[in-house]
């Protein structure tokens, strides 16, 4: 798909790796309205999962070529998927106030759903949420690609639960995006209702990160800002945001995201993370190594009692989420990631967004 | 001095830049209880001043090998120094609750005072300070050491004044540092009202830096946190610390300082400063470039429409602050900082310690 310039359209590309069997697990596409559909749909397909069926209600051009790539079906009405019982899950990137709704009505239908982060954007949508999941025994899972379509990201997931770096207290992350065109975004992405609030939006990957990566299964919001500092012309646009948070277990995050990234920059934003344990550190350059010609992203660098590693990970881990949720979803399993984690994280990040100090008029 | 593994004792050194002919600016060390005195000593006379007397009443050997490298006079008597017309200025490294005390006893005897940061732990001492800066007319500064002797952060410095990356709206500083083994430090160290604690102590840095790159006249601490997260034997010792401030213009900050730099790492700490601003960012990596076997510190990279740089300023920019303060003592100027930046950041880090959540019990 797109390059790693562009983030809305940003769909990572892994090896096949499938754990069922063509048409074992048969998915269907829901809604388009962001790129991050293309990376769901990669992760999955590559997993194994069959794409049944694609519908978009307002491009129907974008869903027919998504099903001609993968040799799915496109209809025009979501009850032909919802009605069909081969379709075990449906895979969604709606406008962000729109994914609850959806997935309540997919799950009502019987189906798993896997919607793209930040699944909602409201603690009333957290509680209808719950609710359906209480009801249906369905999961509401999540694609928080800055994790699980990361491989150095899911590297240091692992490097952690090995203990590389003793008990990790501290996480920072970087989430900076670039805008590009201004006229190139949809209408909803300068709608503060309808996108959810840039602490909501992408700082949902962020506080997902802090969670696994520390260890936390409840954290409180410390403080947290937002901002608009340049795009006059889109009042309800925050391009910057930032948000400290404690964890349950003493550990603390920080993570800043914006929409500023430079024209010339090879990618859509210089992602970074930092885990800092008692025992050592690990710090992530996911889509860039800037100021390094030759530097790709997907670099890991781990410094602790052995010294220092620097690893380039691209082509050499994987992507063992989506694996693991089809898994889950025949199972009955949560090796991906369990519910209560996917909510905790959405559940923080609307709290940090709705405790915000606005910090330019 | 030591190397830069060694953060108690760095003490960079630069080329020789002499404002002044030997002999005309005349300085005394009063007071050499932390390391740092060497960095200052360094500047003050590869920028021209002449070292007159060393003086520490804890240490008299160190205080003579001091003089002895500069062809000073050793003195036992602190009176010695206040006493003499010929000194203009006072630099002093005094354990950190000691310093406000010192530094006016020493403006009240007609010197400037040049100490070690952090310049003051409490805001009794702040208005102490200002009380004796309005009654004697003399200089109260401070060796902020990660941005004046460190040749990328001044750089940085002016790179910003050149508009290279725009309106700064976000600092954030990362300062790691080394405890080392635990009985080398002084037991001033591990008593929190000595040393004033670590948002105070090594986190004044931090403030600092936002204050200059963001062009903040002055600013609120949203929230801080400080931990005690491994080491019990020390109750006192904050080993972490963070702090987030909100500047008079709108700017942000968050800095994190910790006591965990592994034993391995090649440098006391991977001190790093992040800015971003509305036309592209700069990052430092000050002391090592991690992951980067060749990596020293001194690095800067700038990305804006121009495109990605690297620069590696090792001996390259030099350490104007020297050169400029000795100047202002002898002309009566502000070009090296003024007044009033080196005491805002100083209360700013009193502030965020005061108002510090303890996450640890």
């Amino acid at each position: 798909m797109a390059s790693a310039s562009d983030g809305m359209n940003y769909a990572p590309q892994g090896k096949p790796d499938p754990v069922v069997k063509p048409g074992e697990f048969c998915f269907a596409v829901a809604a388009m309205d962001h790129g991050h559909i293309f990376g769901q749909t990669n992760g999955l397909t590559e997993a194994g999962a069959t794409l049944k069926y694609t519908f978009d209600k307002l491009d129907p051009d974008k869903a027919r070529n998504l099903a001609d790539q993968h040799g799915a079906q496109h209809v025009t009405d979501l009850d032909v998927i919802l009605n069909d019982p081969e379709v075990q899950l449906v895979a969604a990137a709606a406008i962000p106030n729109e994914r609850a709704p959806l997935g309540i009505r997919c799950m009502d239908a019987g189906k798993h759903y896997f919607t793209d982060k930040t699944p909602l954007v409201s603690l009333e949508q957290l509680g209808d949420v719950k609710a359906a999941i209480g009801r249906t025994g369905k999961k509401y899972m999540v694609y928080y690609s800055e994790r699980l379509h990361v491989e150095c990201a899911m590297h240091a997931t692992e490097l952690i639960e090995q203990g590389a770096i003793g008990r990790v207290f501290q996480v920072t992350g970087f989430g900076p995006h670039r805008l590009g065109p201004p006229e190139g975004r949809p209408d909803w992405f300068y709608k503060h209702e309808q996108y959810g609030g840039i602490l909501c939006d992408i700082g949902s990957h962020q506080i997902e990160q802090f969670l696994t990566y520390a260890g936390c299964k409840d954290a409180t919001v410390q403080a947290a800002k937002v901002a608009n500092y340049q795009h006059p012309q889109f009042p309800e646009l925050e391009d910057y945001g930032d948000c400290t948070l404690i964890g349950d277990n003493g550990a603390t995050m920080f993570f800043r995201v914006d929409w500023f990234t430079p024209i010339d920059l090879r990618a859509f934003g210089d992602g970074r993370t930092f885990i800092v344990g008692t025992e050592g550190f690990i710090e992530l350059r996911k889509y860039v190594d800037i100021g390094n010609p030759d530097g790709p992203g997907d670099h890991l660098i781990l410094v602790n009692k052995d010294g220092e590693q620097r690893m380039d990970l691209k082509g050499k881990v994987g992507f063992k989420f989506f694996g693991r949720l089809i898994r889950d979803c025949i199972d009955g399993t949560e090796t991906a990631m369990t519910q209560a984690h996917a909510l905790k994280a959405a559940e923080l990040c609307v709290r940090a967004q709705m405790q915000a100090e606005r910090v330019t008029d």
